[in-house]
Protein backbone atom coordinates (compact mmCIF):
# COMPACT_ATOMS: atom_id res chain seq x y z
CA UNK A 1 0.00 0.00 0.00
CA UNK A 2 1.25 3.15 -0.58
CA UNK A 3 1.42 6.93 0.73
CA UNK A 4 -1.47 9.03 -1.28
CA UNK A 5 -2.14 12.53 -1.18
CA UNK A 6 -5.39 13.65 -2.57
CA UNK A 7 -6.27 17.51 -2.64
CA UNK A 8 -10.35 19.16 -3.39
CA UNK A 9 -12.69 17.26 -1.61
CA UNK A 10 -15.73 18.27 -3.18
CA UNK A 11 -18.56 15.88 -4.67
CA UNK A 12 -15.81 14.06 -6.50
CA UNK A 13 -13.01 14.01 -4.81
CA UNK A 14 -15.12 12.79 -1.47
CA UNK A 15 -15.66 9.47 -2.88
CA UNK A 16 -13.01 9.02 -5.12
CA UNK A 17 -10.45 9.54 -1.87
CA UNK A 18 -12.91 7.19 -0.05
CA UNK A 19 -12.64 4.13 -2.33
CA UNK A 20 -8.31 4.34 -1.82
CA UNK A 21 -8.57 4.87 1.73
CA UNK A 22 -10.66 1.68 2.07
CA UNK A 23 -8.45 -0.14 -0.54
CA UNK A 24 -6.02 0.51 2.21
CA UNK A 25 -4.21 3.29 0.84
CA UNK A 26 -2.63 5.90 3.69
CA UNK A 27 -4.46 9.05 2.50
CA UNK A 28 -3.21 12.29 3.20
CA UNK A 29 -5.60 14.98 2.79
CA UNK A 30 -6.22 18.73 2.06
CA UNK A 31 -9.55 20.48 0.70
CA UNK A 32 -10.09 24.28 0.91
CA UNK A 33 -13.62 23.84 2.43
CA UNK A 34 -11.81 21.08 5.24
CA UNK A 35 -11.70 17.39 4.85
CA UNK A 36 -14.93 16.11 5.74
CA UNK A 37 -15.04 14.18 8.70
CA UNK A 38 -16.00 10.44 7.68
CA UNK A 39 -12.08 10.50 5.61
CA UNK A 40 -10.47 10.95 8.65
CA UNK A 41 -12.59 8.67 10.62
CA UNK A 42 -11.84 6.23 7.73
CA UNK A 43 -8.17 6.96 8.43
CA UNK A 44 -7.01 9.78 6.22
CA UNK A 45 -4.49 12.40 7.68
CA UNK A 46 -5.81 16.02 7.22
CA UNK A 47 -3.09 18.19 6.21
CA UNK A 48 -2.87 22.13 6.73
CA UNK A 49 -1.62 22.76 3.23
CA UNK A 50 -0.90 21.52 -0.11
CA UNK A 51 2.75 22.01 0.61
CA UNK A 52 2.25 19.44 3.57
CA UNK A 53 0.32 16.84 1.51
CA UNK A 54 3.35 17.24 -0.97
CA UNK A 55 5.80 16.18 1.62
CA UNK A 56 4.09 13.37 3.16
CA UNK A 57 2.89 11.44 -0.02
CA UNK A 58 4.61 9.96 -2.73
CA UNK A 59 1.41 10.13 -5.36
CA UNK A 60 -0.17 13.68 -5.11
CA UNK A 61 -3.73 13.64 -6.77
CA UNK A 62 -5.94 16.67 -7.48
CA UNK A 63 -9.40 16.70 -8.04
CA UNK A 64 -10.37 21.14 -8.55
CA UNK A 65 -12.65 22.49 -9.93
CA UNK A 66 -10.97 24.88 -13.07
CA UNK A 67 -7.09 25.75 -14.57
CA UNK A 68 -6.35 28.24 -11.70
CA UNK A 69 -7.28 26.39 -9.03
CA UNK A 70 -4.81 23.70 -10.02
CA UNK A 71 -1.66 26.19 -10.80
CA UNK A 72 -2.70 27.68 -7.17
CA UNK A 73 -2.34 24.23 -5.60
CA UNK A 74 0.65 23.02 -7.19
CA UNK A 75 2.34 26.65 -7.49
CA UNK A 76 1.40 28.88 -4.90
CA UNK A 77 3.52 29.63 -1.34
CA UNK A 78 2.25 26.93 0.12
CA UNK A 79 1.91 24.43 -3.08
CA UNK A 80 2.44 21.17 -3.67
CA UNK A 81 5.85 22.40 -5.59
CA UNK A 82 7.09 23.98 -2.59
CA UNK A 83 7.04 20.39 -0.36
CA UNK A 84 7.74 17.75 -3.49
CA UNK A 85 10.58 15.89 -3.94
CA UNK A 86 12.46 13.99 -6.90
CA UNK A 87 10.62 10.82 -7.85
CA UNK A 88 6.85 11.63 -6.88
CA UNK A 89 4.38 11.87 -8.78
CA UNK A 90 1.63 14.69 -9.31
CA UNK A 91 -2.02 12.90 -10.71
CA UNK A 92 -4.43 15.89 -12.11
CA UNK A 93 -7.96 14.48 -12.18
CA UNK A 94 -9.41 17.91 -12.49
CA UNK A 95 -11.00 18.90 -16.22
CA UNK A 96 -8.49 22.11 -17.24
CA UNK A 97 -6.65 23.42 -19.99
CA UNK A 98 -4.49 21.07 -22.44
CA UNK A 99 -2.03 23.94 -22.55
CA UNK A 100 -1.81 24.97 -18.89
CA UNK A 101 -1.62 21.26 -17.78
CA UNK A 102 1.83 20.87 -20.32
CA UNK A 103 3.33 24.22 -18.35
CA UNK A 104 2.38 22.83 -14.85
CA UNK A 105 3.94 19.02 -16.37
CA UNK A 106 7.77 20.85 -17.41
CA UNK A 107 7.51 23.01 -14.13
CA UNK A 108 7.52 20.29 -12.04
CA UNK A 109 9.88 17.92 -14.47
CA UNK A 110 12.03 20.04 -13.67
CA UNK A 111 12.38 19.33 -9.71
CA UNK A 112 12.32 15.68 -10.80
CA UNK A 113 8.70 14.59 -10.67
CA UNK A 114 6.11 12.77 -12.64
CA UNK A 115 3.15 13.99 -14.29
CA UNK A 116 -0.02 12.12 -15.28
CA UNK A 117 -2.72 14.28 -16.48
CA UNK A 118 -6.30 12.08 -15.71
CA UNK A 119 -9.12 14.16 -16.05
CA UNK A 120 -12.99 11.88 -15.45
CA UNK A 121 -16.29 11.97 -16.53
CA UNK A 122 -19.37 9.76 -15.18
CA UNK A 123 -20.02 12.32 -12.55
CA UNK A 124 -20.99 12.15 -8.65
CA UNK A 125 -22.61 8.59 -9.84
CA UNK A 126 -19.54 7.66 -11.32
CA UNK A 127 -17.54 8.90 -8.59
CA UNK A 128 -18.94 6.79 -5.78
CA UNK A 129 -19.50 3.71 -7.66
CA UNK A 130 -16.09 3.39 -8.87
CA UNK A 131 -16.83 3.51 -12.18
CA UNK A 132 -15.11 6.66 -13.81
CA UNK A 133 -14.00 6.80 -17.27
CA UNK A 134 -10.47 8.01 -16.67
CA UNK A 135 -8.65 9.40 -19.61
CA UNK A 136 -5.16 9.68 -18.98
CA UNK A 137 -1.78 11.72 -20.20
CA UNK A 138 2.09 10.96 -19.59
CA UNK A 139 4.95 9.08 -20.07
CA UNK A 140 4.19 5.06 -20.22
CA UNK A 141 6.22 4.39 -16.84
CA UNK A 142 4.16 6.97 -14.85
CA UNK A 143 0.97 5.99 -16.19
CA UNK A 144 2.19 1.84 -14.83
CA UNK A 145 2.95 3.36 -11.59
CA UNK A 146 -0.84 5.18 -10.95
CA UNK A 147 -2.63 2.63 -12.69
CA UNK A 148 -3.61 0.75 -9.62
CA UNK A 149 -4.98 3.81 -7.68
CA UNK A 150 -7.38 4.68 -10.85
CA UNK A 151 -8.45 1.07 -10.96
CA UNK A 152 -10.18 1.93 -7.46
CA UNK A 153 -12.27 5.01 -9.13
CA UNK A 154 -12.54 3.85 -12.39
CA UNK A 155 -13.53 1.31 -15.17
CA UNK A 156 -12.90 2.35 -18.47
CA UNK A 157 -9.47 3.72 -18.04
CA UNK A 158 -7.25 4.64 -21.35
CA UNK A 159 -3.85 6.10 -21.70
CA UNK A 160 -4.93 8.53 -24.33
CA UNK A 161 -0.61 9.86 -25.30
CA UNK A 162 1.84 11.84 -23.51
CA UNK A 163 1.36 14.75 -20.55
CA UNK A 164 -1.74 16.66 -21.54
CA UNK A 165 -3.10 14.18 -24.21
CA UNK A 166 -5.58 13.02 -21.57
CA UNK A 167 -7.06 16.62 -21.09
CA UNK A 168 -7.79 17.11 -24.91
CA UNK A 169 -9.23 13.70 -25.02
CA UNK A 170 -11.78 15.38 -22.28
CA UNK A 171 -12.04 18.57 -24.23
CA UNK A 172 -13.13 16.60 -27.33
CA UNK A 173 -15.22 14.28 -25.24
CA UNK A 174 -17.28 17.53 -23.96
CA UNK A 175 -17.01 19.24 -27.80
CA UNK A 176 -19.06 15.98 -29.19
CA UNK A 177 -21.50 15.77 -26.24
CA UNK A 178 -22.51 19.33 -26.51
CA UNK A 179 -22.36 19.43 -30.30
CA UNK A 180 -24.39 16.04 -30.69
CA UNK A 181 -26.81 17.41 -28.10
CA UNK A 182 -27.47 20.53 -29.92
CA UNK A 183 -27.84 18.47 -32.88
CA UNK A 184 -30.68 16.59 -31.39
CA UNK A 185 -32.04 19.91 -30.24
CA UNK A 186 -32.41 21.23 -33.58
CA UNK A 187 -33.81 18.18 -35.45
CA UNK A 188 -36.79 18.12 -32.34
CA UNK A 189 -37.26 22.06 -32.44
CA UNK A 190 -37.73 21.34 -35.85
CA UNK A 191 -39.43 18.19 -36.35
CA UNK A 192 -42.31 19.45 -33.33
CA UNK A 193 -42.84 23.39 -35.20
CA UNK A 194 -43.19 21.14 -38.21
CA UNK A 195 -46.16 19.57 -36.49
CA UNK A 196 -44.79 16.00 -36.06
CA UNK A 197 -44.46 13.86 -33.04
CA UNK A 198 -40.76 14.54 -31.43
CA UNK A 199 -41.32 11.33 -29.82
CA UNK A 200 -42.10 9.01 -33.33
CA UNK A 201 -39.34 10.88 -35.02
CA UNK A 202 -36.50 10.04 -32.38
CA UNK A 203 -37.89 6.68 -32.56
CA UNK A 204 -37.66 6.13 -35.97
CA UNK A 205 -34.11 7.60 -35.70
CA UNK A 206 -32.82 5.34 -33.66
CA UNK A 207 -31.13 2.49 -34.83
CA UNK A 208 -29.71 4.21 -38.32
CA UNK A 209 -26.88 6.89 -38.90
CA UNK A 210 -28.36 9.78 -36.53
CA UNK A 211 -28.17 7.19 -33.56
CA UNK A 212 -26.23 8.38 -30.84
CA UNK A 213 -26.40 8.04 -26.87
CA UNK A 214 -27.21 11.65 -26.69
CA UNK A 215 -30.08 10.74 -29.04
CA UNK A 216 -30.98 8.13 -26.71
CA UNK A 217 -30.70 9.94 -23.20
CA UNK A 218 -30.83 13.19 -23.79
CA UNK A 219 -32.90 13.24 -26.44
CA UNK A 220 -36.03 11.59 -24.08
CA UNK A 221 -35.05 14.27 -21.43
CA UNK A 222 -36.05 17.14 -24.22
CA UNK A 223 -39.48 15.79 -25.06
CA UNK A 224 -40.31 14.49 -21.27
CA UNK A 225 -38.79 17.75 -19.79
CA UNK A 226 -37.00 16.95 -17.39
CA UNK A 227 -33.99 19.51 -16.94
CA UNK A 228 -32.66 18.22 -13.81
CA UNK A 229 -29.08 17.77 -14.01
CA UNK A 230 -27.52 15.13 -14.95
CA UNK A 231 -24.63 17.66 -15.97
CA UNK A 232 -25.03 21.40 -15.62
CA UNK A 233 -24.99 23.58 -18.34
CA UNK A 234 -22.72 25.60 -16.13
CA UNK A 235 -19.95 22.94 -15.77
CA UNK A 236 -20.42 22.37 -19.98
CA UNK A 237 -20.14 26.02 -19.99
CA UNK A 238 -16.56 25.82 -17.94
CA UNK A 239 -15.54 23.22 -20.53
CA UNK A 240 -16.13 24.39 -23.78
CA UNK A 241 -14.71 27.63 -22.51
CA UNK A 242 -12.05 25.49 -22.02
CA UNK A 243 -12.21 24.05 -25.81
CA UNK A 244 -12.78 27.31 -27.07
CA UNK A 245 -9.39 29.62 -25.47
CA UNK A 246 -7.69 26.45 -26.21
CA UNK A 247 -8.43 26.39 -29.73
CA UNK A 248 -7.97 29.98 -30.00
CA UNK A 249 -4.13 29.58 -28.47
CA UNK A 250 -3.70 26.86 -31.08
CA UNK A 251 -5.02 28.37 -34.08
CA UNK A 252 -7.91 26.09 -34.35
CA UNK A 253 -11.39 27.07 -35.42
CA UNK A 254 -14.45 25.71 -33.46
CA UNK A 255 -17.44 27.57 -35.33
CA UNK A 256 -20.01 24.62 -33.55
CA UNK A 257 -18.98 24.72 -30.04
CA UNK A 258 -18.58 28.52 -30.48
CA UNK A 259 -22.36 28.43 -31.14
CA UNK A 260 -23.34 25.78 -28.96
CA UNK A 261 -21.23 28.19 -25.88
CA UNK A 262 -23.54 31.45 -27.07
CA UNK A 263 -26.77 28.85 -26.78
CA UNK A 264 -25.77 27.74 -23.21
CA UNK A 265 -25.08 31.57 -22.34
CA UNK A 266 -28.93 31.96 -23.73
CA UNK A 267 -30.00 29.12 -20.74
CA UNK A 268 -28.12 31.03 -17.90
CA UNK A 269 -29.48 34.16 -19.09
CA UNK A 270 -32.89 32.45 -18.77
CA UNK A 271 -32.08 31.29 -15.28
CA UNK A 272 -30.98 28.18 -16.69
CA UNK A 273 -27.43 27.03 -14.95
CA UNK A 274 -28.28 24.83 -13.11
CA UNK A 275 -30.51 23.25 -15.70
CA UNK A 276 -29.00 19.52 -17.68
CA UNK A 277 -27.11 20.19 -20.55
CA UNK A 278 -30.41 19.04 -22.69
CA UNK A 279 -31.82 22.02 -21.49
CA UNK A 280 -30.08 23.66 -24.22
CA UNK A 281 -32.89 22.84 -26.55
CA UNK A 282 -34.94 25.45 -24.20
CA UNK A 283 -32.14 28.64 -26.15
CA UNK A 284 -33.25 26.97 -29.48
CA UNK A 285 -36.83 26.65 -28.60
CA UNK A 286 -37.34 30.60 -27.35
CA UNK A 287 -35.41 31.14 -31.11
CA UNK A 288 -38.27 29.27 -32.30
CA UNK A 289 -41.05 30.45 -30.48
CA UNK A 290 -42.08 27.05 -29.53
CA UNK A 291 -41.65 24.27 -27.38
CA UNK A 292 -40.86 20.55 -28.16
CA UNK A 293 -44.23 18.48 -27.45
CA UNK B 1 -50.38 -8.95 -56.97
CA UNK B 2 -51.16 -5.23 -57.98
CA UNK B 3 -51.15 -2.41 -60.64
CA UNK B 4 -48.14 -0.36 -59.10
CA UNK B 5 -46.47 2.88 -61.09
CA UNK B 6 -42.60 3.55 -60.61
CA UNK B 7 -41.52 7.00 -61.68
CA UNK B 8 -37.92 8.03 -61.14
CA UNK B 9 -35.83 4.76 -62.54
CA UNK B 10 -32.09 6.66 -61.30
CA UNK B 11 -29.43 4.34 -58.89
CA UNK B 12 -32.06 4.06 -56.22
CA UNK B 13 -35.38 3.60 -58.13
CA UNK B 14 -33.96 1.03 -60.87
CA UNK B 15 -33.34 -1.67 -57.89
CA UNK B 16 -35.93 -0.47 -55.85
CA UNK B 17 -38.70 -1.09 -58.94
CA UNK B 18 -36.75 -4.33 -59.61
CA UNK B 19 -38.26 -5.63 -56.12
CA UNK B 20 -41.01 -5.34 -56.92
CA UNK B 21 -41.15 -7.05 -60.26
CA UNK B 22 -39.03 -9.81 -59.01
CA UNK B 23 -42.39 -10.49 -56.51
CA UNK B 24 -44.91 -10.89 -58.78
CA UNK B 25 -46.11 -7.04 -59.39
CA UNK B 26 -47.38 -5.46 -62.58
CA UNK B 27 -44.70 -2.35 -63.29
CA UNK B 28 -45.84 0.55 -64.90
CA UNK B 29 -42.40 2.52 -65.47
CA UNK B 30 -41.42 6.10 -66.31
CA UNK B 31 -38.15 7.90 -66.15
CA UNK B 32 -36.61 11.07 -67.36
CA UNK B 33 -33.83 9.68 -68.71
CA UNK B 34 -35.46 6.27 -70.49
CA UNK B 35 -36.40 2.93 -68.84
CA UNK B 36 -33.64 1.16 -68.18
CA UNK B 37 -34.04 -2.66 -70.15
CA UNK B 38 -33.28 -5.16 -67.26
CA UNK B 39 -36.96 -3.48 -66.04
CA UNK B 40 -38.75 -3.82 -69.07
CA UNK B 41 -37.39 -7.58 -69.82
CA UNK B 42 -38.38 -8.58 -66.42
CA UNK B 43 -41.89 -7.64 -67.53
CA UNK B 44 -42.07 -4.00 -66.06
CA UNK B 45 -43.88 -1.97 -68.98
CA UNK B 46 -42.51 1.61 -70.23
CA UNK B 47 -45.03 4.15 -70.67
CA UNK B 48 -45.01 7.62 -72.28
CA UNK B 49 -45.73 9.76 -69.62
CA UNK B 50 -46.27 9.93 -65.41
CA UNK B 51 -50.14 10.52 -66.97
CA UNK B 52 -50.45 6.84 -68.84
CA UNK B 53 -48.89 6.07 -65.71
CA UNK B 54 -51.43 7.00 -63.42
CA UNK B 55 -53.88 5.80 -65.60
CA UNK B 56 -52.74 2.02 -65.87
CA UNK B 57 -51.22 1.80 -62.06
CA UNK B 58 -53.66 2.11 -58.73
CA UNK B 59 -50.54 3.26 -56.45
CA UNK B 60 -48.22 5.32 -58.11
CA UNK B 61 -44.27 5.42 -56.57
CA UNK B 62 -41.95 8.04 -57.45
CA UNK B 63 -38.56 8.37 -56.63
CA UNK B 64 -36.69 12.02 -58.07
CA UNK B 65 -34.42 14.10 -56.97
CA UNK B 66 -35.85 17.42 -55.28
CA UNK B 67 -39.47 19.42 -54.71
CA UNK B 68 -39.43 20.66 -58.38
CA UNK B 69 -38.83 17.32 -59.85
CA UNK B 70 -41.79 15.94 -57.68
CA UNK B 71 -44.28 18.56 -58.56
CA UNK B 72 -43.03 18.07 -62.35
CA UNK B 73 -43.73 14.89 -62.55
CA UNK B 74 -47.18 15.48 -60.76
CA UNK B 75 -48.94 18.60 -62.26
CA UNK B 76 -47.19 19.10 -65.42
CA UNK B 77 -49.57 18.84 -68.34
CA UNK B 78 -48.72 15.02 -68.78
CA UNK B 79 -48.27 14.72 -64.62
CA UNK B 80 -49.66 12.40 -62.39
CA UNK B 81 -52.87 14.13 -61.37
CA UNK B 82 -53.93 14.48 -65.33
CA UNK B 83 -54.45 10.61 -65.49
CA UNK B 84 -54.83 9.52 -61.65
CA UNK B 85 -58.61 8.84 -60.79
CA UNK B 86 -60.17 8.54 -56.95
CA UNK B 87 -59.26 5.83 -54.92
CA UNK B 88 -55.67 5.88 -56.39
CA UNK B 89 -52.66 6.41 -54.07
CA UNK B 90 -49.40 7.94 -54.45
CA UNK B 91 -46.29 7.28 -52.92
CA UNK B 92 -43.43 9.84 -52.97
CA UNK B 93 -40.41 8.47 -52.02
CA UNK B 94 -37.98 11.03 -53.04
CA UNK B 95 -36.49 13.08 -50.38
CA UNK B 96 -38.41 16.41 -50.42
CA UNK B 97 -39.55 19.70 -48.86
CA UNK B 98 -42.37 18.55 -45.83
CA UNK B 99 -44.24 22.06 -46.52
CA UNK B 100 -44.74 21.15 -50.35
CA UNK B 101 -45.41 17.31 -49.90
CA UNK B 102 -48.60 19.04 -47.43
CA UNK B 103 -49.47 20.64 -50.68
CA UNK B 104 -49.16 18.70 -53.08
CA UNK B 105 -51.24 16.02 -51.00
CA UNK B 106 -53.73 18.39 -50.53
CA UNK B 107 -54.34 18.38 -54.29
CA UNK B 108 -54.14 14.93 -54.77
CA UNK B 109 -56.32 14.60 -52.10
CA UNK B 110 -59.25 17.16 -53.33
CA UNK B 111 -58.53 14.36 -56.79
CA UNK B 112 -60.38 11.63 -54.06
CA UNK B 113 -56.25 10.06 -54.08
CA UNK B 114 -54.39 9.22 -51.02
CA UNK B 115 -50.87 10.36 -50.28
CA UNK B 116 -48.04 8.66 -48.82
CA UNK B 117 -44.90 10.18 -48.20
CA UNK B 118 -41.94 7.41 -47.59
CA UNK B 119 -38.00 8.92 -48.18
CA UNK B 120 -35.38 6.44 -47.43
CA UNK B 121 -31.99 6.34 -46.13
CA UNK B 122 -29.27 3.17 -46.75
CA UNK B 123 -28.55 4.77 -50.45
CA UNK B 124 -27.92 2.40 -53.61
CA UNK B 125 -26.81 0.00 -51.31
CA UNK B 126 -29.75 -0.68 -49.26
CA UNK B 127 -32.19 -0.09 -52.09
CA UNK B 128 -30.14 -2.96 -53.93
CA UNK B 129 -30.29 -4.95 -50.68
CA UNK B 130 -33.98 -4.30 -49.88
CA UNK B 131 -32.89 -3.04 -46.53
CA UNK B 132 -33.99 0.63 -47.02
CA UNK B 133 -35.05 2.65 -43.12
CA UNK B 134 -38.70 4.05 -44.61
CA UNK B 135 -39.70 6.89 -43.15
CA UNK B 136 -43.86 7.44 -43.70
CA UNK B 137 -46.53 10.15 -43.39
CA UNK B 138 -50.04 9.58 -44.70
CA UNK B 139 -53.16 8.44 -43.07
CA UNK B 140 -53.04 5.01 -41.27
CA UNK B 141 -55.43 3.44 -43.89
CA UNK B 142 -53.40 4.77 -46.73
CA UNK B 143 -50.38 3.17 -45.07
CA UNK B 144 -51.60 -0.04 -44.54
CA UNK B 145 -52.42 -0.12 -48.23
CA UNK B 146 -48.58 0.56 -49.18
CA UNK B 147 -47.10 -1.72 -46.35
CA UNK B 148 -46.82 -4.66 -48.16
CA UNK B 149 -44.79 -3.03 -51.30
CA UNK B 150 -42.56 -1.44 -48.60
CA UNK B 151 -41.77 -4.82 -47.02
CA UNK B 152 -40.18 -5.70 -50.28
CA UNK B 153 -37.81 -2.32 -50.43
CA UNK B 154 -37.11 -2.19 -46.95
CA UNK B 155 -36.98 -3.61 -43.85
CA UNK B 156 -36.83 -0.75 -40.43
CA UNK B 157 -40.63 0.65 -41.90
CA UNK B 158 -41.92 3.51 -39.39
CA UNK B 159 -45.28 5.36 -40.12
CA UNK B 160 -44.60 8.82 -38.30
CA UNK B 161 -47.82 10.59 -38.72
CA UNK B 162 -49.56 12.32 -41.18
CA UNK B 163 -48.98 13.77 -44.45
CA UNK B 164 -45.77 15.28 -44.52
CA UNK B 165 -44.13 13.62 -41.33
CA UNK B 166 -42.37 11.09 -43.41
CA UNK B 167 -40.28 13.78 -45.01
CA UNK B 168 -40.11 15.99 -41.53
CA UNK B 169 -38.35 12.95 -40.37
CA UNK B 170 -35.78 12.60 -42.84
CA UNK B 171 -35.09 16.08 -42.84
CA UNK B 172 -34.16 15.63 -38.57
CA UNK B 173 -32.50 12.69 -39.87
CA UNK B 174 -30.28 14.30 -41.91
CA UNK B 175 -29.73 17.84 -39.51
CA UNK B 176 -28.60 15.16 -36.91
CA UNK B 177 -25.89 13.54 -39.09
CA UNK B 178 -24.69 16.46 -40.93
CA UNK B 179 -24.15 18.03 -37.30
CA UNK B 180 -22.70 14.98 -35.67
CA UNK B 181 -19.95 14.44 -38.24
CA UNK B 182 -19.11 18.23 -38.06
CA UNK B 183 -19.05 17.66 -34.02
CA UNK B 184 -16.65 14.76 -34.75
CA UNK B 185 -14.63 16.90 -37.14
CA UNK B 186 -14.11 19.93 -34.73
CA UNK B 187 -13.06 17.83 -31.55
CA UNK B 188 -10.46 15.63 -34.18
CA UNK B 189 -9.13 18.43 -35.68
CA UNK B 190 -8.71 20.16 -31.88
CA UNK B 191 -7.09 16.73 -30.15
CA UNK B 192 -5.08 16.58 -33.66
CA UNK B 193 -3.17 20.09 -33.44
CA UNK B 194 -2.85 19.28 -29.95
CA UNK B 195 -0.85 17.00 -30.53
CA UNK B 196 -2.77 13.70 -29.70
CA UNK B 197 -3.14 10.91 -31.84
CA UNK B 198 -7.15 11.33 -33.07
CA UNK B 199 -7.42 7.67 -33.30
CA UNK B 200 -6.86 6.95 -29.73
CA UNK B 201 -8.73 9.90 -28.64
CA UNK B 202 -11.56 8.58 -30.66
CA UNK B 203 -11.41 4.93 -29.66
CA UNK B 204 -11.47 6.09 -26.06
CA UNK B 205 -14.62 8.19 -26.55
CA UNK B 206 -16.79 5.34 -27.83
CA UNK B 207 -18.64 3.87 -25.66
CA UNK B 208 -19.33 6.82 -23.45
CA UNK B 209 -21.48 10.07 -23.77
CA UNK B 210 -19.74 10.99 -26.92
CA UNK B 211 -20.65 7.64 -28.65
CA UNK B 212 -22.75 7.34 -31.77
CA UNK B 213 -22.31 6.00 -35.01
CA UNK B 214 -20.94 8.91 -36.49
CA UNK B 215 -18.13 8.67 -34.26
CA UNK B 216 -18.27 5.15 -35.43
CA UNK B 217 -18.06 5.17 -38.82
CA UNK B 218 -17.32 8.89 -40.19
CA UNK B 219 -14.58 9.60 -37.54
CA UNK B 220 -13.14 6.28 -38.78
CA UNK B 221 -13.01 8.10 -42.11
CA UNK B 222 -11.79 11.05 -41.28
CA UNK B 223 -8.90 9.38 -39.18
CA UNK B 224 -8.00 6.94 -42.13
CA UNK B 225 -8.59 9.56 -45.20
CA UNK B 226 -11.08 8.01 -46.83
CA UNK B 227 -13.23 10.12 -48.27
CA UNK B 228 -14.98 8.35 -51.39
CA UNK B 229 -18.98 8.19 -50.79
CA UNK B 230 -20.84 6.62 -49.01
CA UNK B 231 -23.16 9.86 -49.15
CA UNK B 232 -21.99 13.08 -51.09
CA UNK B 233 -21.58 16.14 -49.81
CA UNK B 234 -23.49 17.33 -52.25
CA UNK B 235 -26.76 15.56 -51.74
CA UNK B 236 -26.00 16.51 -48.21
CA UNK B 237 -26.26 20.32 -49.28
CA UNK B 238 -29.04 19.84 -50.82
CA UNK B 239 -30.81 18.15 -47.75
CA UNK B 240 -29.54 20.85 -45.39
CA UNK B 241 -30.85 23.29 -47.56
CA UNK B 242 -34.63 21.56 -47.44
CA UNK B 243 -33.86 21.83 -43.72
CA UNK B 244 -32.88 25.87 -43.64
CA UNK B 245 -35.62 26.67 -46.38
CA UNK B 246 -38.61 25.06 -44.49
CA UNK B 247 -36.77 26.37 -41.26
CA UNK B 248 -37.41 29.48 -42.45
CA UNK B 249 -40.55 29.01 -43.62
CA UNK B 250 -42.17 27.85 -40.37
CA UNK B 251 -40.17 30.32 -37.75
CA UNK B 252 -36.97 28.15 -36.48
CA UNK B 253 -33.88 29.20 -36.53
CA UNK B 254 -31.19 26.35 -37.15
CA UNK B 255 -27.70 27.34 -36.44
CA UNK B 256 -25.20 24.66 -36.49
CA UNK B 257 -27.03 23.50 -39.23
CA UNK B 258 -26.65 26.79 -41.28
CA UNK B 259 -22.93 26.40 -40.17
CA UNK B 260 -22.31 22.85 -41.33
CA UNK B 261 -24.28 23.92 -44.43
CA UNK B 262 -21.65 27.06 -44.78
CA UNK B 263 -18.46 23.89 -43.83
CA UNK B 264 -19.95 21.79 -47.14
CA UNK B 265 -19.99 24.87 -49.29
CA UNK B 266 -16.10 25.64 -48.31
CA UNK B 267 -15.84 21.69 -49.29
CA UNK B 268 -17.26 22.42 -52.48
CA UNK B 269 -15.41 25.18 -53.65
CA UNK B 270 -12.23 22.97 -53.04
CA UNK B 271 -13.94 20.38 -55.28
CA UNK B 272 -15.06 18.21 -52.78
CA UNK B 273 -18.58 18.13 -53.97
CA UNK B 274 -18.63 14.34 -54.73
CA UNK B 275 -16.29 13.80 -51.32
CA UNK B 276 -18.13 11.59 -48.71
CA UNK B 277 -19.65 14.06 -46.23
CA UNK B 278 -17.41 12.99 -43.71
CA UNK B 279 -14.88 15.20 -45.77
CA UNK B 280 -16.42 18.59 -44.05
CA UNK B 281 -13.48 17.89 -41.20
CA UNK B 282 -11.46 19.31 -44.64
CA UNK B 283 -13.13 22.59 -44.61
CA UNK B 284 -12.45 22.55 -40.24
CA UNK B 285 -8.57 21.70 -41.84
CA UNK B 286 -8.20 24.07 -43.93
CA UNK B 287 -9.61 26.66 -41.24
CA UNK B 288 -7.27 25.19 -38.72
CA UNK B 289 -4.45 25.11 -41.44
CA UNK B 290 -3.59 21.53 -39.85
CA UNK B 291 -5.23 18.21 -40.93
CA UNK B 292 -6.03 15.28 -38.77
CA UNK B 293 -3.25 13.24 -38.51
Amino acid sequence: MSKVGFIGLGIMGTPMAGHLIAAGHELFLHSRSGVPGPLTDAGGVACASPKEVAEKADTIILMVPDTPHVEAVLFDESGVAAGISKGKCVVDMSSISPLATKEFAEKLGELGCDYVDAPVSGGEVGAKAGSLTIMCGGTEEAFARVLPLFELMGKNITRVGGVGDGQVCKVANQIIVALNIEAVGEALVFASKAGADPEKVRQALMGGFASSKVLEVHGERMIKRTFDPGFRIELHQKDLGLALSNARQMGVSLPNTATAQELFNSCSANGGAAWDHSGIVRALELMANHEVG
